[in-house]
């Protein structure tokens, strides 16, 4: 947490209260002895740990408990296929891959193509099927090891995850569905089951151990209340609660609080073009000091590991020795540098992806 | 029909007034017009036909103008697998049979396991799977053509009905559902959702073949309006209404308007042993007349073929010429011979109807 100090990661444009948020949802702060005990498992802390990226957590205390007497757990997380990969997306994928890395963990990554076709008119098989295999390109491409990494596309692989829906389904009412996700009376029937489905694969692998495995959630601290079901049900079904660590969301090029798909011209995608990334960060609006700036959190958050690189230039913006236009360059250099080393990992990996989605 | 006027069928212990219910649910009546134009494919119609067993429908004309036009429709029906078959079951399923028999169809049968776990805490794949068999050798030892013939159980093939299942799902409101099933807001969403699953198999052959394939559904007249969600969203999804055709309900053993599984006590189950069966129907309360007489109603609406034998006895009860007793013991008979061969073809077919199930 050395740079914490420098930094103050906890008020993103004035728009989110990290801080806050630990207590609204009533998760636990990532307290120096927890990343102490992680370290003895991986080494130097991953710079998301050291920096307060992923600063939350439920039951991560637990998981290690368990790994460190069994040697296992299981990592779970997914996406809508319905559109391309953006930077916001890799700040919980990237650290997944560590995770992976230094516990040897299985991950399991679900397509959520039924979500998005129960919501969407304009989804079918054809438009998710796409970006299934796009988007699990750039997942791979990261560096996930395949042999540890199953896909649950929801339409093709429903078999694997129906039966356990089902007893979660049963212990899960309508009106406690519509309190957690605020749908209406008008919600569709789908929608209403789905989370049962997004909830199952926590639960898969100890189905198939016949024995309880421990499954940790690597994702935004704002995608916190929609376990609440799983966690709720968890016990009755006598699985063990789905543990998460919690961490911070990329803004948004406009300064948005969070890049999102949904409003396009807030995000960079991991297809973009240099000469497009180029431009989507010129234009980007900066506040004249480093606190709550995108263009300095995206090396903060996501792409700049030197803990001194980003002290660097941290301090050389707050005593004005580079101008906004400078630093502009040398994340669109990075970004750049980084996509051109992503975009030629995914040409390579097309045939092996292919068949990890059959 | 030419039974129709010496036996009144339509009003069954004073509880189920089966005029009514056509106008009641708005579906239409067998005319003599329908019925002949059925016997041109068949032959000399099947008795449930002749008297009236099965007098109601849904678009069976349509089904008929598709099968002039392509020689295809698909026949559909299923169980919940969590207890035993009786006979009041057969009633539709041996004129299924016929159907089958006659036009040629492939059946598709449901095996709604899911529904059972949604519904009833002692229910798990163990118990269901254990029924799904039993239901099945009961279902083949009838003389379904097992080349026309697949089974859903839907926890093990859920793949081939949930991409339709989602279609249906995404136009079927929780409100909706409420209202035709009744379910209350604290129903468990997987009971929300199931209705999309119990239609899927309407338009899964449309599905396969990229074309509309008329589904034809052989019920009770109870089952009506579940299907209305069915058939209103069949158009808004490309697909033909699937078409029912309406059947009475075999009395239980006590006066019951139906033999209902949920109160044993009503029901002659098709494992049932000879001095049992005797046993429940001497316990038979009688009116001392054949209308309404359950006695009399297990054969006019199932057992008895020839119609001569049918107004024989139907006859000889209302001159006094056979008392209760001797009838009663007939009808042991009756069915004793029927469940002997019943239960010589359910021990033949073990093996295939194992694969079947695969």
């Amino acid at each position: 947490m050395e740079d914490n100090s420098v930094i103050t990661p906890w008020e993103v444009s004035g728009e989110i209260d990290y801080d806050k948020l630990v207590e609204r949802f009533g998760t636990t702060r990532l307290t120096p002895e927890l990343l102490e005990r992680i370290g003895g498992h991986t080494g130097r802390l991953h710079f998301m740990l050291r920096r307060g990226v992923f600063y939350s957590h439920r039951d991560l205390d637990l998981v290690l408990d368990s790994y460190e007497e069994n040697g296992r757990f299981v990592l779970y997380t997914g996406r809508g296929p319905s559109g391309p990969v953006h930077l916001g997306h890799l700040v919980p994928w990237m650290f997944t891959k560590h995770l992976q890395a230094k516990f040897g963990s299985k991950l399991l990554f679900q397509f959520t193509d039924d979500e998005r076709m129960l919501l969407r008119d304009d989804m079918d098989e054809g438009v998710t099927g796409h970006w299934v295999y796009q988007n699990a390109l750039d997942l791979m491409a990261l560096g996930f090891d395949p042999d540890k990494t199953e896909f649950i596309v929801n339409t093709r692989h429903i078999d694997k995850i129906y039966p356990i829906a089902l007893k979660i389904a049963r212990r899960v009412t309508c009106s406690t569905v519509r309190a957690v996700f605020g749908f209406r009376e008008e919600a569709n029937t789908g929608i209403m089951f789905f989370p049962a489905i997004q909830s199952a694969p926590c639960f898969l692998e100890s189905e198939r151990a016949g024995e309880p495995v421990p499954c940790l959630i690597p994702a935004g601290i704002d995608q916190d209340p929609y376990w609440r079901i799983t966690r709720d049900v968890a016990l009755k079904l006598g699985y063990s609660k789905p543990a998460q660590v919690h961490g911070r969301m990329l803004p948004g090029l406009r300064g948005d609080a969070k890049m999102s798909s949904s409003l396009p011209s807030t995000a960079i995608y991991l297809t973009d073009v240099p000469a497009l990334v180029e431009k989507k960060i010129q234009c980007v609006d900066t506040p004249g000091g480093p606190d709550g700036c995108p263009i300095f959190l995206y090396r903060y958050l996501l792409l700049e590991e030197s803990d001194e690189e980003v002290n660097s230039v941290y301090e050389s913006c707050r005593s004005k020795r580079i101008s906004c236009e400078e630093c502009k360059m040398g994340l669109v250099k990075l970004v750049n540098r980084f996509l051109k080393g992503h975009q030629r990992r995914r040409e390579l990996i097309k045939g092996s992806v292919k068949k990890m989605l059959e």
